[in-house]
């Protein structure tokens, strides 16, 4: 067996979920990416070497989500227990999205895995069957839908209760800002401030709010979406945890008008910024923000309507 | 003063609310409408004839709603005292439509009224002042909104906490069926049947569905669009004071898969008919639905772009 073979190459993209009121349920695929390169291990263990920022924070063995995915998508398909294939991977993973930050970094793990295991054993998955088995792992769709198909996703359930998703044909004539603080929010611990009911006026409000948000993502309208934007179901209950993002979202919203939300569960702050807005927004990031928080990264970036791929 | 001197004429619509998953904020206005003649009454009262089905239902003296919206807007406008003014109305008001079956008949009567001042003292109102001084009547502006603008409407609180409303350009691929039991819910009652709040995954579920039900009318693709009608908000809570429309919701969503739902607090049904699906919906109606509820009413119609008006 040649150890340096490469048998598989893939690309999984970062995703902003929630979009603001599209609490659980939305997501956007962005131009921000890990790659990952496939060998056959020689070794009976899997192992991953990872190359980028936040790399302390990845498991490199058997432990990795890829690894994790690529086992679980086998044995779901098969049928057979993964340690009984006697076969061992080999991944490099060049980190381009941002670790415990709201941009779906996780995801990017199930997803490569799920692709890869797909291409290694020919499985030909369907997108739906790849969210499926990725929700075996992750268990919220908002992140991995989007990831998996690219664009803007809202998952749903249909009406024999699968998780299922649909892509939203956007416009073209909006860019994405990222502003990523300098400090992670753990995904879990965030997920424990969301009380389990919520309050009709607010449900309401997050029910309109969303809609009109998704018709400006269409439209290519944004007139107003600093208002459709605004979630009233999430964000202010975890509020603790990310205050200086929060201040960031508001500041966005309602100084210069650029719709702007949580990613994720934070603290990255993803804002939209309409094309005839790009030139303010460039220069609100240079004077004012980076004035005041300069240890943050600031990205200008896009949605991305290609989806995770391997080949 | 010339007792038959006609002062103003106008229609306003019938609206269907909620449209499923968009409880509360949504709305959509539709080809049934009541037509009003506004007369000057020599007499110190006013008075209201009603032509037309379910007249023994509606008030015809000054308790009517067209002339308290006449009064309110006055009275709001000017803040003068109406009963000061010494003028009093005769309107003459042709019913089409239906009155407690959820169809926002009250609405058609408010709007009547916020209309017929606007017009005959010539105050030139928005349509947003027009659906504030409404929702001083009638607290709910997902059937108000509609009723003055047309279209399809989704109505939200701007970051000043002002109501306001955007009107959604639809597609033009549809048609609408209503199916009108022959008994009426008062809307009063129904509203007390919906809890305070929802559990986390019943809202989530009413988020992701309504958007993608906004996204199905504005691109014209209605497939799958009989999962993203579903709600989990206010029909099951509401199911027993229309068990039989909701039986004929689920039959048109799931036998021949017609996007339906419960019109406003009910008990009307709304089904979606894509033009590909208008000749075995009419077959449907004509060989299942009136075979099993022959006293009930079925209309097709289609969405009224235009909104209601006076002149």
């Amino acid at each position: 067996m040649n150890e340096n073979k490469m048998i598989a190459k893939a690309r999984t993209y970062a995703t902003a979920a929630n979009l603001g009121p599209g609490y659980d349920c939305a997501g956007m695929a962005l131009g921000l990416y890990n790659e990952h390169e496939v060998y056959e291990n020689p070794e009976n263990k899997d192992c991953v070497f990872i190359e980028g920022n936040d790399k302390h924070r990845i498991a490199t063995d058997g432990n990795n989500l890829i690894c994790a995915a690529i086992r679980k998508t086998y044995e779901i398909k098969t049928g057979k227990k993964f340690k009984d294939l006697k076969k061992n991977f080999k991944i490099i993973c060049r980190i381009g999205v941002p670790v415990e930050r709201g941009l779906g970094s996780s995801s990017t793990a199930v997803v490569a895995g799920l692709l890869i295991a797909d291409k290694v054993f020919g499985f030909k998955l369907s997108q739906k069957e790849l969210l499926n088995i990725g929700l075996e792992i992750e268990p919220h769709p908002d992140n991995l839908a989007p990831c998996i198909s690219g664009g803007l996703v809202i998952c749903y359930r249909n009406r024999k209760n699968e998780v299922d998703f649909k892509k939203i044909k956007t416009s073209n004539s909006f860019k994405i800002l990222l502003v990523i603080p300098d400090y992670k929010v753990n995904t879990n611990e965030a997920r424990k401030l969301i009380p389990d009911s919520f309050p009709k006026e607010d449900v309401i409000a997050n029910i309109s709010n969303f809609a009109l948000l998704i018709n400006s993502f269409v439209s290519g309208d944004f007139k107003n979406a600093a208002d459709f934007i605004n979630d009233r179901l999430h964000q202010p209950y975890r509020r603790s945890v990310y205050p200086v993002s929060m201040a960031i979202v508001e500041e966005l919203n309602n100084k210069i008008g650029l719709p702007s939300a949580i990613g994720g569960s934070g603290p990255t702050v993803f804002s939209i910024i309409p094309d005839n807005k790009v030139q303010d927004a460039a220069e609100y990031v240079e004077e004012t923000l980076k004035v005041k928080y300069p240890d943050f990264d600031y990205k200008f970036t896009s949605i991305s309507d290609k989806g995770s791929y391997c080949y």
